[in-house]
């Protein structure tokens, strides 16, 4: 019987220049080139699996995903080798061997939560930073911070988001929303999201969502009542993808 | 007699996807773009005169330029009119009107001091982030910041810089370094510049030269030699352009 091990990568990425995470057939994604560089080391074609998709633009510190070697490799060697096959927007910072019997680990159904950060900031008062651009959503009014915050308080718990999801239709869209934390200094406006899993487009649509509280143009109440009232058409707010990082996937 | 007016302008740009500053007839440069874009307001050809030139993959955050007009229009609408024709890599951060009799502004000439920053991160203790790559040089060795703290003040004060500059021949390279300072925190290393001017590769040059003496491969004795020899062979060590930031520019 061939030996066998599963291995488990924390892969950091720049979005900016992919098509987003799935591999497609024409296009630059992340797991494209994962897979063409650790296919490159096995001689042989091969499948990662990530916790999750990130979108084309959405940049990632802690991405997670797995894949099977009939080579024996010490897990720090790992890290080396496919780093030196990646293109410089792609970085493995972390590799481990886990098990892979039935109850195993699997990247994405082993995941029991999620933190992503987006990233904000309003002209004025801060400046368009051109070296910035990639990595942080400018908007060209204020927001209110305080009232945002608010707002927030609403999306935690559980609820089922379809009024906050891409393509909500014959799918469960009840997630749990465990923390939005809103912070501003200097260097801006971050939200941190934690939950135990976000839809395609939550957290962007949230924060969409939010902004507009922000500027006052939805109250509380219609806050409450687009979570309420489970129609996606009802949420016209999405957040642009540069801003957002899949920050970290946590297991148990 | 039409009247003119000269305006100054501060310029950031990401540096990554331009050929470098400098106008030239087959690639997408800094001066290419904003030559563009002003001349289609002022509906014919315009040249614009910078601080000087900043090579590929050098970011800026206050470059100064300055360009004369036919039309007489607010400098707050300039900075809107232009930036909506510009790509999203360069922004103009601000315009004045400035004198431009004989004795008048002039962005090269007028010019009394320049100000770069070069950021640095050594792995370990710092770890490798591919959205951060274009703007910060990473290095694979761990490097003694007071000891080249020492080696700096070597290059303070008015000395002939031929031995780091790229085209020495024929040139005056004599040039003031008021100040370098050179700070370590959680973000990694950063070198302060501070000048009246710096020649080509000049700050590239003296940084891969202060490396060498971070990590025990040169001598305080040597680096007064290479200084003192006048000598461009002697320095074969130039820090990669996508660490380097012209930073701002002063005058009188």
């Amino acid at each position: 019987m061939e030996m066998k091990q599963r291995l488990k990568c924390i892969v950091a990425y720049d979005g900016s220049q992919f098509a987003g995470y799935q591999r497609q057939p024409n296009d630059r994604t992340v797991q494209g080139e994962l897979e063409h560089a650790i296919s490159r080391i096995l001689k042989c074609p091969i499948v990662v699996h990530a916790s999750g998709r990130t979108d084309a633009g959405v940049h990632a510190h802690g991405q997670v995903m797995h894949f099977d070697s009939h080579l024996i490799i010490p897990a720090e060697r790992w890290v080396k080798a496919i780093n030196k096959l990646l293109p410089p927007d792609i970085h493995i910072r972390h590799v481990e061997v886990v098990p892979m019997d039935d109850y195993g680990f699997h990247a994405r159904f082993s995941a029991v939560g999620k933190e992503y950060r987006y990233r904000l900031k309003t002209l004025p008062p801060y400046e368009y930073d051109p070296c910035e651009r990639r990595y942080v959503t400018y908007i060209y009014h204020r927001v209110d911070v305080e009232y945002m915050r608010q707002a927030a308080d609403i999306f935690i718990g559980t609820h089922d988001f379809r009024t906050f999801a891409a393509n909500p239709i014959g799918h469960n869209c009840v997630r749990t929303i465990t923390e939005i934390t809103i912070t501003e200094d200097e260097n801006g406006i971050e939200f941190i999201f934690k939950g135990n899993g976000f839809l395609r487009y939550m957290v962007r649509s949230i924060v969409g969502t939010l902004l507009e509280v922000g500027r006052d143009r939805l109250t509380l109440e219609q806050v409450h009542n687009l979570l309420r009232n489970r129609e996606r058409k009802q949420c016209r707010w999405t957040a642009p993808a540069q801003g957002l990082t899949l920050w970290e996937v946590s297991y148990e």
